[in-house]
């Protein structure tokens, strides 16, 4: 950490810093500059996030930090990447897997309908909604355990994996029962109940990037499910919020390689939310396996006029087809198969 | 809702989209422009909102909603101002109410030492944080339950009303045991099974704008609670991301009047959480109840630079009573006490 | 149009609204529904933008647009995607154009260095800053005439194009004598003077989206070039201003589908800007290609870390030439030579 | 600058980066930290930007500038507040300067007809666009030089002061001529051709915020018209680009207090263009001016239904003048006349 003094500080407020710093358990070291005295202050400032707080001193102008705020997601722990392993299919190493389905789970036909389609065309997971988070309390909320058992059946009848979100601590036990992968949606990523709560479940975690998360939060928000003992997670972009109106999001493809740097954890991407609009998602797919994605999630409904939500950004099942056959080039030029 | 159509849709598909828009229960009108086809949808959309999903029709360019999609949140459904009782203390109506106190408790000796100072100036509502939603896992995640025996401990010798933060559902019981107000942060604007939860509480609840929450979605994040049956709710601008960053959020002030165009419920600013420096807290303060604000949520702790939690953001005791001398002169040019 | 009335507004006040839109005139549909009533304005809403201001009427709630405000630029007046010719080389057919070249033109042995760096590698025009538009006045800010005067060489060595900025109208007719393209950079997007002048050019343009220009505001800047008679523009992506600070920028890929949705016009990326380090660069390049861009722009320099402007942001040749053999087969999955 | 270099970077590489920097005229000094080893950087960054380019030489993880990069505009070269002289008219001094007037001068009728109003009402300078940047070129351009000239008979009936726009260099000498200060629009903010255009001018100058300017990009902005020897700058909020939309952009207001803090500068606040809609102007004036504002920029017009241009944010002068009655008890408050 930096901490920069108000020009000319006197000699008094130099030191009254110092001390505060050795107080805190760090080193300082002095350098004067023609215009700034500095501070500089060695040591872990991970688990004393206190020195911020210094910024009230007399005579500081700011405290800039140097390291990044996460341990167990940074790549300073863990060289290499993490391969995560969902009862067999594993994200994060050299498939590039595809997770497909509907929003919501709606009724037996309508998801064992889709999970069978988006087999055939090469999903391995099935995604579908059962606990919604919907933005007005008269839209459909989900079907809750029915809509758990639907996918279940899924699961049987095509052997497809199965992901589907958790909104509430109190769910997380019933929804790990289920499921084998359990999302956390973009409005959550700083639910830090939730976030323990996962993090002591047995299965992987997909965590979204909120809305509004920059990337170092995300790295944090993992780090909370991280430090709980579950070393499962699979980070997912899907799109910030930005003033361009034309798209639902804006989807934030350098994310990836971002995260690549940064951190071991997988990395997927969700073109479906973050653009909104079912025309766009083909060539965001294409956009985010070029980029290095280790995965895809995507929206597909067999009647997307009818959906009970999210219908105006669903693939129907043969249009999904044809993507997947197109993405198999894009990946093998990634050195991934499908 | 207009559904538009793309330039020279034939005339099967406005058919189509004509038929669809009844099946789903509306009226449709059309109108037939020198370039672009129409559907006007006469009806009440907010209980249907499948609607949308209309865009994946062929034909259809786009759709745009016309009415605000809440309701009990709205004028249309109450036009007087309501007035929110926190057993006693009335928010929204003719007093400026100011609550203030540390972002956490940290000890007995601290928050009743802050709680007097701030009661001596003129707030009438303690804050203090007992759970801490903290971005890091290895900051300090409050007292919990002692947390709150402090701050009914300052209450008990005070008399000040206490404001406290709850982020799980599962402690909403507990929370509501000992706080007067029940406080949702930012990071849960849409944590909606929270929402839920609070809905059913018996105390006022104060919903503060997301990050990134429009003020639509948070008067629909309000909407939640108030169709679980508590009509008590209080809504707080905090500040929302942008990419300026000498400042901690952006605080949108034209939050307050934009709400008050559209919703009959109170809303308070916090400046402290806006700007995230506590010289600049006073000037946005002022600005705050000049621009309409019903209340002020302020962070003041006696040692800012020992704070456990935002020190940097805190005024000092005897800061805060200069600022709140002050801002008496600037309630009163709005028609209001202090 | 749509013109939405408030709920419960006089008959007298909608009348007024009536005779105000055929005053200006349109032709004014009514449409009452359960809640509000809403006027449906037919007619060509781009020649008469005042009808916007009607909000100011009394009962008036909102006004809603229904046609996108640009024409020239849209898929209505051209449906076939336009071809830029520049000087033999073309944008927007079946061929990816690479456009690569220091930011700064620092030296004749640099710029001649790079261009038969970046010529051997396989692009086609070479990129090179004369007139630098500078965040600080106190930065390097272009050879000018003389930087113009090394590009002209540098072509006649490599037969490579060239492309450059024009900053000031008054600099146009310099410019274009030189140049084969003239780039408006970010930070002129809405440079009105600027973009009238350049519409006058006989040579094709590159029009830069803005850090917060919307894909709407692009186009309709597009539409300024077009409408002075200069049909030759290409539009460029280059990354959005976020709250994302790991990048520069937040590159914005769905942009490319979407322009290509609503525009004939060509569209090209760069990357180089979009995320401000180098390392993040090729793989942005790479899903560039496969969301469907009709070139690049990149920055490339022989000695990064000693350029005059965007230094970490550059390529090596050596690198740039690994990268370019990449991008040739993401091409060719597009259908596109290189 | 603090150069941060990786976790376990070798000696030679830091040997390398202690060279460069030497190479470009600083002093290094090296702190070896538990995890991270950092090199302080010690030496007036401003004139030799390139310092940010070592990002490029292996083993740095990034570089963090210490010192803003303006000079001349902030406080450690002007301590004391510069007041603005128009022609007599103080702008930074103890007098709420308002400025207002119509969005586009249209006639003679209209433009003398809002000045004799808005000067009853107390405004001291007269606002008129002659030149306009418009979104759209088929919207109305300005009267330009028409306008100027009615804009002189308007002063010279009235006795009031005029501002207006300039949008290009070549245009800076006729508005010049005419005008008793030059406003530099938000789109401009960073047409560095005309900035430097307007720093050889002898009138004051009016720099808007651009809609994704950051304050201290804004500072740099002016830095530019300072250095060219003009120093009569006044700064001026006037919203910036968010994801919201209820509002035109959003009024960051706390841009006020941070200028004030980092600069010598006068600083104003257009709420007129900050929110777009003229039932939310009057609340956000109160608020600048309680915020600390030096003054206002307001748009008025005697029919905004009819106004060729941002009708939709213009007060009728009614409605002006009884807003500047209740002005003057804020202004009171802050030690401040009108």
């Amino acid at each position: 950490m930096i901490i920069v003094m108000q020009e000319r500080s006197p000699q008094k407020q130099i030191q009254t810093v110092m001390e505060n710093v050795k107080a805190l358990g760090y080193q300082p070291h002095l350098i004067q500059g023609q215009l700034r005295t500095v501070v500089a202050v060695v040591g872990d400032e991970r688990e004393k996030p206190r020195i911020q707080a210094l910024e009230n001193l007399p005579g500081v102008e700011k405290i800039v930090p140097i390291l990044e705020p996460y341990k167990l997601a940074s790549k300073e722990v863990k060289k290499e990447k993490s391969v995560v392993n969902a009862d067999g299919v594993k994200i994060g190493g050299d498939v590039l897997v595809v997770m497909a389905g509907p929003c919501s789970v709606e009724s037996e036909k309508q998801i064992i309908g889709i999970a069978e389609e988006v087999k055939k065309a090469g999903a391995q997971i099935l995604r579908g909604g059962a606990f919604k988070p919907r933005t007005s309390p008269y839209s459909f909320q989900g079907l809750e355990k029915e809509g758990l058992v639907l996918l279940a059946k899924a699961r049987k009848i095509t052997g497809l994996k199965i992901i589907t979100e958790v909104i509430s601590p109190t769910d997380v036990p019933l929804v790990e029962e289920y499921a084998d992968l359990l999302q956390i949606g973009a409005r959550n990523m700083q639910n830090f109940a939730l976030l323990k709560e996962v993090g002591k479940c047995r299965k992987p975690i997909l965590l979204k990037r909120g809305m509004s998360g920059t990337i170092k939060e995300l790295l944090m928000s993992a780090e909370y499910i991280l430090s709980q003992g579950n070393s499962q997670v699979i980070l997912c972009e899907r799109g910030i919020r930005t003033f361009e109106d034309y798209t639902r999001n804006t989807l934030d493809l350098s994310a990836v390689p971002v995260i690549r740097e940064h951190s071991h954890l997988p990395v997927i991407v969700d073109p479906s939310h973050g653009v909104g609009k079912w025309n766009l998602v083909p060539p965001l797919c294409k956009a985010a396996v070029a980029v290095g994605a280790d995965g895809l999630l995507i929206e597909v409904h067999a009647d997307p006029a009818m959906a009970y939500s999210d219908g105006a950004q669903s693939l129907k099942p043969k249009k999904f087809a044809v993507l997947m056959e197109e993405l198999r080039k894009y990946a093998a030029l990634e050195g991934k198969k499908m």
